[in-house]
């Protein structure tokens, strides 16, 4: 049970002040964050699409490689899409489950690549969003050691986003924030409801 | 290691495809959704606010209470503030712990839910954000009970999502979608880095 009354209740609060600019104070640079979302929860792309929205408020060029389509919906494509400082590009024709075709999806694969290294490699982008990445490198479609090299070396300003279940180990080691979402309870799952406007897509 | 030859690629595809399609047969039917984003890493009112964007797009009446200031930046309640059919409530002086007065906390809570209570109950939005609710039912600034019992009374179609670290057992035992964001590493606690334009706020 917490303690609620008034003196314990403010003497908690300061401590909990203290702690905030203390950790506040301590962090004094900037710096290009690699940032993986991971996990079989949901809010991986939503959040990323979150921040997207966010970055293209503040007047930031912002760089979106889809490598999966399904993953950021209709709703968000067309919105991004839309916004003359995001450059938006969707590769893959689907869920992987539904094209059957190795070599067809290594291929689109590495066009989404060439799209996603040139954004990163030019510097002129403050966030390079790599959606369902994480699938695509679980799947081998691109060599590991490549990725990490050219997100590596980009310019210090520019933040990656990695999206995508199974992130793989070498990247959460090499990444700077990495949250995995963590699947508690689903609805499709467990009640039999349907993917619903708003909610899903 | 994953078998990487074309035909057992095939069959692998071709199972998980007939998987996909089986679980969305037997999701048939709609309902308004409790959704609960809780945890301790990143990602809870991101994800919900990329939700909203969604709903807007979609041109859905939605309802937002911002329990605690500092969960949505600026850009985020200058752009849902912005749209017509988009109610967007701020309560709160800031983070708790930089009040230092429970009986103001406590009243301001209590502001916020008779916003949310009258959104929920008026059947006329398609969801209702408690952004940082989590937060205020973990010091009881509100009694659980009478949150549990105005939400489990909403109108069918109406989707509920609360957000905040620490979500309530009985708040998760009748959410629809539970999702734990869980912190798996962060550039502030490990690198000294600070919070920045479009990632933080």
């Amino acid at each position: 049970m917490m303690k609620t009354d008034p003196e314990s209740h403010q003497r908690m609060t300061q401590r909990r002040r203290e702690g905030h600019e203390k950790k506040q104070a301590a962090a004094t640079h900037e710096k290009g964050l690699l940032i993986v979302n991971t996990g079989n929860g949901k809010g991986k792309s939503t959040a990323a699409f979150g921040m997207a929205v966010r970055m293209l408020g503040h007047g930031m060029k912002l760089g979106v490689v889809q490598f999966i389509k399904g993953a950021l919906h209709t709703a968000e494509r067309d919105f991004l899409g839309s916004v003359a400082h995001c450059d938006f590009v969707t590769m893959g024709d689907g869920y992987t489950w539904n094209t059957q075709n190795r070599d067809g999806d290594i291929a689109t694969a590495r066009k989404g690549w060439d799209e996603a290294k040139r954004m990163i490699e030019s510097g002129d982008y403050a966030m390079v969003i790599l959606d369902e990445l994480n699938t695509v490198l679980k799947y081998e479609y691109l060599p590991l050691d490549e990725v990490l090299g050219v997100i590596a070396s980009r310019a210090p300003h520019v933040h990656v986003v990695v999206t995508g279940r199974h992130a793989p180990d070498a990247l959460i080691e090499t990444a700077d924030l990495v949250t995995e979402m963590r699947l508690v309870k689903h609805p499709y799952r467990e009640q039999g409801v349907k993917a619903q406007k708003g909610v899903e897509f």
